[in-house]
């Protein structure tokens, strides 16, 4: 059998790849569930209790439509950030979100900047909306702000995308310097600052509300997949000047946000003592990992995020059979994806007991590569 | 303050109004909730309670990401419909669902035939992506399939949709008429064939898989929403051809799917018992709208989904005064939005007590009308 004949150009030319291939997939391929789940940077924390209780509280209208302007989330984000609602829309994660602001601005053949090994999800959708791709290498294992700023003049690129802190590397810049960059950037050029892994950052490292706060370039992504504990409720968040923010609702899925997702994250959000909670969790995981990775010579990477990567010392080959090492012994991870960064691994923040696995098969995977 | 320079010019075009106002902006304009929630075609018999079990049990990994690939929900659904799970493709709602299908296919200025005041929300995403919309009007409040033929070949036009049974009327299509219809379509049109409502309908009424499984240019949308009163979850599917369904990995928020949202789904497709029990309900309550309609001199269109459109037998202002009259008593209900459906209004099916409300506070807006 063929395919229907008249898919666009664009859709044709794009790849059958994705983003990502699930830990479930990898469970299915080997007949057996991962014995700890250290890949996704999940938070095996888990979020608060008061989450199940509003999650429960809601499942007996799950018949019902969710708000299609999340007015309670909105108005509860409003409120944490000091921000008129109106300046803050809700999306299907961050992922949901980048792909509606790259629709928004992407032209065929639009440059957009990144960084080479950041996000492959944000590459998706430029690719998926028929945007040029333009990297800059990481400089030192940190998103090279200097060479994303002069990619953006050459290529006079209408998008860049910066992750602070970073994902794959864990690495973050001053919020002075996130803010420097946001200012040198042309009015013409918007700033996807991707904030995703914000909560577990110094705050040195995140830009007061305030400071970017009247940039119409400038649109900041959170979500309540990693700190707050709920990738699997599927609600991120954007916020910007409230114009710019407008335009999402002209293009976005207007129901498309779960309702208990709605109120698990408004619940997440209202329990600051438990993100807190699970903060120190973070610190004390990251320490341990980073102490796992130098008992066997290894350099983890100083992290502001909810994972640690690990600097292996050699090739991506090793990287590669460390990782393969791993995983065949029950243990999900990922690595970055392009050299230089592929000499690493990256482990999750998890719970006491998937660490004491991850310790267990690493010294076997080691043992056995020698 | 102004909004980012750089949209695209179609960003720029595209208006700011949204496909449907919520009942809950209503209540919010209104300061008071809706005593019988009418409006949305949702399920007010609830989901099946294995449904709650299957939820409950989920809460508990709502840290997790779903699975991508949404594997067991797939797998459930081809083994329901006959077919290889390749096959079918889930994602947000049918909405998303749409959306994708249009930028898949749409480029900028094509022409998209539908029927004057079918689904707002298809236009919506032809709009967003830049389609020219061409409408061909209801005939005897059924979507006209000769005329909607016609403008397919007239426009040379790449995606046609149509809704068997149809929203906002109520009307059907026999299973040979639709299945002629899309036999008729030139091989380079495809057909979004919206089975929102195919549960509710007569059994005649809906081709059997086999009849359109072959044919690369068909696609049927169906979803948890209506019958299966998952409306919250936002859980649609798709499926056709193996080679046209893939198109979708393309371009799919491959995480989009919540992770509740899909045991659910799981759930509920499993409890075919309950589906009878909701079906056997919605029977009864379109009868008993029907009867209410008539006793005020009204004409009930026959209907093959879980709502009854009203024809009010005078003019769109005195649907619409109607429409209003019950809002401001508490009912919750919608209207078509064009000449000539908006002579009628739109009664969900729901519970009995909503019903009495409904029954009690129509009376009062005739007697006041006059």
């Amino acid at each position: 059998m063929t395919a229907f004949s008249r898919f666009t150009a664009l859709a044709q030319s794009l790849p059958p790849t994705v983003p990502f291939v699930g830990p479930e997939t990898q469970e299915r391929a080997r007949g057996e569930i991962f014995a700890a789940r250290l890949g996704a940077n999940e938070s095996g924390f888990g979020p608060t209790p008061s989450v199940i209780k509003a999650i429960a509280r809601e499942t007996h209208v799950c018949w019902q439509y969710a708000d299609p302007e999340n007015h309670d989330l909105r108005a509860g984000l409003g409120a944490h950030l000091g921000l008129a609602p109106e300046r803050v829309v809700v999306g299907e994660g961050i992922d949901g979100l980048l792909g509606l602001i790259v629709r928004l601005i992407v032209e065929p053949g639009a440059p957009v900047v990144t960084s080479l090994g950041a996000y492959p999800t944000f590459n998706f959708h430029v690719a998926g909306f028929g945007g040029r791709l333009v990297t800059v290498p990481y400089r030192d294992d940190h998103e090279d702000l200097d060479a994303l700023l002069l990619a953006v003049r050459r290529e006079n690129a209408p998008l860049v995308y910066l992750s602070n802190p970073d994902n794959p590397m864990g690495t973050w810049h001053s919020a002075e310097a996130v803010v420097a960059f946001a200012g040198a950037l042309p009015e013409t050029t918007l700033l996807a600052l991707d904030e995703a892994y914000g909560e577990t950052a110094p705050a040195s490292a995140i830009p007061a509300i305030a400071e970017l706060a009247d940039m119409p370039n400038v649109l900041r992504f959170r979500t309540f997949s990693k700190a707050y504990g709920l990738a699997g409720q599927r609600v991120g968040y954007v916020f910007g000047v409230k114009e710019t923010v407008a335009m999402f609702h002209r293009v976005r899925n207007h129901f498309g946000v779960n309702r208990l997702g709605q109120a698990a994250a408004l619940a997440a959000l209202e329990d600051q003592a438990w993100l807190a909670h699970v903060l120190a969790e973070v610190a004390t995981s990251r320490a341990r990992i980073a102490g796992i990775a130098e008992s066997h010579g290894f350099a983890p990477i100083p992290s502001a995020t909810n994972f640690v990567t690990i600097d292996c010392g050699r090739d991506a080959g090793y990287a590669k059979a460390i990782l393969d090492g791993l995983v065949r012994r029950g243990v999900f991870i990922r690595m970055p994806g392009v050299a230089p960064l592929n000499r690493c691994i990256r482990i999750s923040t998890g719970l006491e007991a998937e660490l004491d696995i991850f310790e267990e098969k690493l010294a076997g995977v080691i043992a056995e590569l020698g």
